[in-house]
């Protein structure tokens, strides 16, 4: 019955979230600087029945939606913010602010969550408990705004966290999950290498840095290959061996940086510690001078058992037309800042499809698009779990 | 007599020799751009009793004093080309052409070589068999204008080559010499890594040019380490590991570019097969594609040891007031053009001492300069080996 | 009632289980070389109602146990080789085979599934289907017993295969599965690297194999460090560098010794190919000659989903009293020639916990020993199952 | 006269060397265990107007030649140990001791300079200064005898040292010298790299010692590669890589041992400390443990200039009917412990052609052989420069 209303009201409202979405796509904004798009997510609520405030660490808007029935609290969270791309899909209601982009899907997000929460909020009074809607500011750029959010208390009085991201590489009409460890944290390293310039005829009166910054580069191998266990998964990648010169001077120093992928917390412990010693090491054997910015990011983002099969059992339960199918996926090689709250509660990320008609470019290209479909899909699932979350098994 | 006769007239000259090298070092000319220089040049020579040929091989100027008598052919060579630096040296006769500077003594070289011809022609007389003088342009920038000039007959009917340099880093007043192999002959290289790009977190789904490359420098070492006879000498230096990207992405390719000196032929090319082979089996290895260009430059240069000796004892017999020793010097790390006439006949290459009192700035350095004493120095030194050669032991 | 009897009855033999067990232990034998066994095997079943085949594949022992009704086939399989290793337990029935050890359980294998063949062949006419006991030779060494009696037939009208391994280091009492990929497949490889020999003050004049093999070490990290998906497990070792010499000599030749593992046959195929493109470009990079043999070896271990479940469930619903839990657990590094079989057939292997009291060593080991409970566990386990499988559930 | 006296009476005893150059070559012994050798030396000197001390510095034997005239005091040196080589010469006069060779041309060395002793000594009022002979054991192994020999004062009141050496790689009938550095100097590393072993398959829980002495193999390569000037020659050859395992089983510890040459006690050093630092740094880039022995040993050979002018003038002035010419040499790539006396005196080391009709093996070769023409021409070419030395022009 509840489950029903809300299922229908979502259908109802399918045009507007398009049409959200539209919008927020043409009007982008970078990350930690999307002041314009958290006061439309605050206009939106206004003359609503819920509790809406701003500036929470930082740009996130948090809105409270309380029954005043006792039972427990969930939060939902969507990301809202923008990359830095040259947009080229073509689209009519492309970006209007060149060199922004909304090509990661935060749009639909922001949008079906609006709809998702309005039609919540309308059907307060048969719902028990506590929804807290978190509308995240900053999820593209480290430190990213889930943890100021955090800090500033987005969670308190909270039981557990649901987000969902739309997905261009998943076929649309398919919602996705997956127990446990899902997604890579991360860190970022630079490595600047000094050793001392020279004429190329004469390397025993310089100190060749590209000659050790390539050994570092051999030896990082080591890491991923023997260092960590075969079962669990990392990745060191240098992205920029920065060594252009003139080929017959020996550079003064040259300057690397490098990307760290994980699987669990404990594996990113390893690789970072290992970076250390050998860029020490590196100093010792060749005379050079290092300087290590080790930046730990995003943690490993861990789905809680017990609430993502709560979760997917809901949204299977709520038999959606939309869905095709409900089915757990592969662990995935990105992370999301999302992990964050997965640190502090149970938390549970899933996937809605979102794969386009036609040619599928991958999040962050300047083509990227999404299947609209998948935004009603989203509210849908969201809400199906929502609904099963605070009423219980609801189908009566 | 006539040594004595020469000497005395190059003493008178001085001055003139010094307002000429001033003038030039005001107006440097790129490599084979020296249109200007080559003109200045003929002009002097503008009803002198020489014949003077322009447009050899380029820029390069050919001037033949033939006494008429029989004898040996002696020919003598200065360069005249600048280099693409910004002077910083504060003379009042600094560069007037912004970006192009005389810092490597050129400007010295052809204005001695000026007077010490007009000289000569006017001692014609006195004389038995040809000098020749070659005004040589482009000696800074492979292929080099030696070679241009050779290819154009500047050596047919040469019996043997004499050159000279001033040399900052050496005593004011002395003038060094050194039997066979004196200076490193030179390659380059520039090898382009192709693999394949793509996200930092998937490395098997892209081929790690930077990984490659690192590899490539290690491997390279071995060329001098195991390759070379440790009593040759060589060296392989890597200026540029052009591989600067986003820390987080995974390039689609490298390019690096290198030097290589070797003394001797035989080693050099040691050195370049040694390079291809390396590269070669990166690609099997690492499964790239490289594109390998390389080089083969000016050789080794090496001075035929009767000849160096004549010289040397020509001028050490001389006992120029302005000179304090003539004697052996090690071999010398930089390249010279010089060394392709040492490739056709027997030549002969001698350094002329030209630090300057106060700081001394080596060669190619934005502050360079030499002390002018050494204009005088260089031409009664070349003169003096130029009587005797022609003339036999003249002192008497 | 039917599981009930046959519980009961392996309960009354346990003590012949554990005699038979010691009996195998204190009289081990080699791989390929375990005739004596066999013919102990053979001789048990003699007089019992089933049709027992020798000689399988080399020292294979088949016995099928037809009930005569329809029904599905079954496949239990058991190894019984031992290892060339010389035992430190100081049990009292040690081997009497010097140098030669069951440092693995297969002592226990044999024993409990003697017992169990016997007990299913008394209730045959409580059954339906077949069932066929694999009494497997030759599993500690490729290329392995199993591929031998597949060769020779024994999967012929089999359905599944169910396998069984005794583990020191998982607790007593546990019985513990995994679907899918669970024991990391394996290949060896054996890389002599011929350069050319002569003395240490003279490089040039030889071709040293052992900076050849080091470049060789290093360039093989890169494959489980960049060629792997991050979320598939491989491992390269290399054990052995055999490049002992004199230290002022340059060697002729180094021989490499490796290991490869992998999770799943098309990452094993990956390292394969990688290995072999390095030994290339090796060659090709330093001039060396390679001789690469490259030994593909047992499969990646797949337990069939269903199949697996099914077994769990049915082991679950036995209730044993041995057994405290049933419960999935995480890959294991080791192989196992079982994997085979599960290349043909539907299959499952399973772990029967068997940490014996004190001291724990791990397989493989000289004081390798096992709490002699785990022999009625797996008999019980595997009986459940495999009254399941024939019966269906068996309960009523 | 004297010179002519001299050449005459070692022409006569010309049978006499070569018998007690193949007595020495039946009878070899093993450096510092060379105790009967050295007394046949003493044996040799017995009613001769000699003074003979024994035991110097070990198994060395001084005999000293004081003509009681004013003058300057000359040593000549002959080293008289053996190898552990197993003799294959086939010769009637091979070695008797079984597994122990003269394959060095010690015993040349040896009989010759007795008999130009004896000669010596017997025209002793003909002649003015001093000669010191130094019969020297162990210059095959390090630390060497002639250290030891100059502890005990072998060199007190010496003016000057010369010595030679037969060598089978150069022409019979020629004389060679070179001016200042001649052989290089050396030095010897065993590095023991100490990580922890395990299984094949879980590297993570090991820390495997091929990997990181494969980088130190690597890493050593820069030393020669860039850390050298090019114009100055080193080398460091490991010759051992000691890491035989099994190869599914991750080992302890490997042991590498190395040979360091040099030319020039500075690149010596260089090379020295660059291996240290690489060690250290292997230690913090790989977490082993390192053990690094670095026994530095015989220093480059230093011919003093103005004596080996002397000497080289001294010989080719005798004129020998022997000698086909006497010429100047490239560097010597093996050490000689005659270097240590080097480092005390102007000394000079000169090479005496010695290759035999037919096959030439290189000394150290069991089938290693010489001209015994050599004998001759060692003696009358150091003689004469002995003479020389002592008597002045000596023509007259």
């Amino acid at each position: 019955m509840i489950l029903g209303k809300l299922l229908a009201r979502l259908k109802e409202k399918e045009e507007r979230m398009i049409a959200i979405r539209r919008y927020l796509h043409e009007n982008p904004e970078l990350s930690f600087q999307e002041t314009e798009t958290a006061r439309y997510i605050a206009d939106f609520y206004k003359d609503k029945d819920a509790e809406v405030e701003t500036g929470v660490g930082g740009n996130g808007v948090k809105v409270t939606v309380d029954t005043g029935k006792p039972g427990r609290t969930l939060a939902l969270r969507a990301d809202f913010d923008a990359l830095p791309i040259f947009e080229e899909t073509g689209l009519d209601f492309a970006s209007k602010n060149e060199g922004v982009m909304h090509a990661c899907g935060h749009d639909a997000h922001t949008a079906y969550m609006l709809i998702l929460g309005e039609t919540l909020i309308e059907m307060k009074d048969e719902l028990q408990g506590r929804i807290v809607i978190i509308h995240q500011h900053a999820e593209e750029l480290p430190p990213g705004g889930a943890r100021q959010m955090i800090a500033d208390g987005v969670l308190d009085g909270v039981d557990d966290v649901l987000g969902a991201h739309v997905m261009s590489n998943m076929e649309t009409g398919k919602v996705l999950y997956r127990e446990e460890e899902s997604m890579t944290g991360r860190g970022f390293f630079k490595l600047t290498i000094k050793g001392s310039g020279g004429h190329g005829s004469s390397p025993h009166l310089a100190n060749d840095p590209i000659v050790a910054g390539a050994h570092f580069v051999s030896e990082i191998q080591t890491i991923v290959s023997r260092r960590l266990n075969p079962f669990e998964s990392g990745v060191v990648t240098i992205g920029s061996f920065d060594g252009k010169g003139v080929f017959n001077v020996i550079k003064d120093q040259v300057v690397l940086e490098g990307d760290v992928r994980a699987m669990g917390d404990r594996t990113k412990k390893t690789i970072e510690s290992e970076i250390k010693s050998i860029s020490s090491g590196l100093e010792e054997t060749f005379g050079v001078t290092n300087v290590l910015e080790y930046k730990d990011d995003y943690p490993t983002l861990y789905n809680d058992p017990a609430l993502t099969r709560q979760i997917a059992s809901a949204i299977k339960a709520a038999d959606l037309p939309t869905v095709t199918s409900v089915e757990e996926c592969e662990p995935q090689p990105p992370s999301e800042d999302f992990a964050y709250y997965t640190k502090e509660l149970p938390s549970c990320f899933i996937y809605i499809g979102a794969a386009p008609d036609g040619d599928v470019y991958p999040h962050h290209h300047p083509k990227f698009d999404i299947n609209e479909d998948a935004l009603l899909i989203a509210a849908q699932a969201v809400g199906s779990a929502a609904i099963n979350y605070l009423n219980g098994d609801s189908k009566e």
